[in-house]
């Protein structure tokens, strides 16, 4: 039976990266290990990593993305809710055999390697929740 | 100065509490090690902890709470991200002299012991931040 082994990351999708920044790394300390643009998303995202999980600001950079609607429709917020896996391809097939919706019926593949997919928040009680197996 | 340690939990609002375990629990697999009424919250909270962090769901038990109110305008979703701190007290004065919004000025206590406080989400990108402080 494939596993849930912890939470990766929480993703927070933010209007304003500086300001954003000042909150989580200026005011509550939290170190800034990079702030990247990843065009796979349309986005620019800090990693605040802490002991077993990290905390993910992401800023969309156009205004046609998933991100950038979800913005625009909600307000900055929490997004999504990542959690490592050790068996993705095992994960979906058994997700899917009980009947949850998932948005990636297959695995991804991140830029550097992660297999990554996403459940639909229509089965999740509304969190749009990301699976990650990095190794 | 006072630190964040770890992310302490993920705290997500369902309608169906039944219907969110059957994911959380029966699909994804966490176990489950407590499912408990909070009067003080009017809740009733399922906790389906990970190692470093848990999820916790949390289903309204009454029509009149904040967390009532939040599901009724917003729906199902991530409600608050609790941060573990080594020091609460001298945190909530730090990001008072930081100009970050507090809900809750002091600590508050649970019913076993925990510190803990609210940040309003007008400061931190649109997350209901908890803070505890557990030892």
């Amino acid at each position: 039976m494939p596993k849930v082994k912890q939470v990766n990351h929480v993703a927070i999708v933010v209007e304003d990266m500086d300001k954003a920044l000042s909150f989580w790394r200026d005011a509550l300390g939290i170190e800034l290990h990079g702030l990247r643009d990843v065009p796979a998303e349309k986005s620019q995202v800090a990693f605040l990593p802490l002991p077993g999980s990290e905390v993910e600001l992401v800023q969309p950079t156009t205004e046609d993305s998933g991100i950038a609607k979800y913005l625009a429709k909600r307000g900055p917020g929490m997004h999504h809710l990542c959690l490592e896996v050790d068996d993705i391809a095992g994960m979906l097939s058994h997700l899917k055999s009980k009947g949850v919706r998932l948005i990636n019926d297959e695995p991804r593949t991140t830029a550097d390697g992660k297999k990554y997919a996403f459940i639909h928040p229509e089965s999740t009680s509304g969190v749009l929740v990301e699976l990650y197996q990095i190794s």
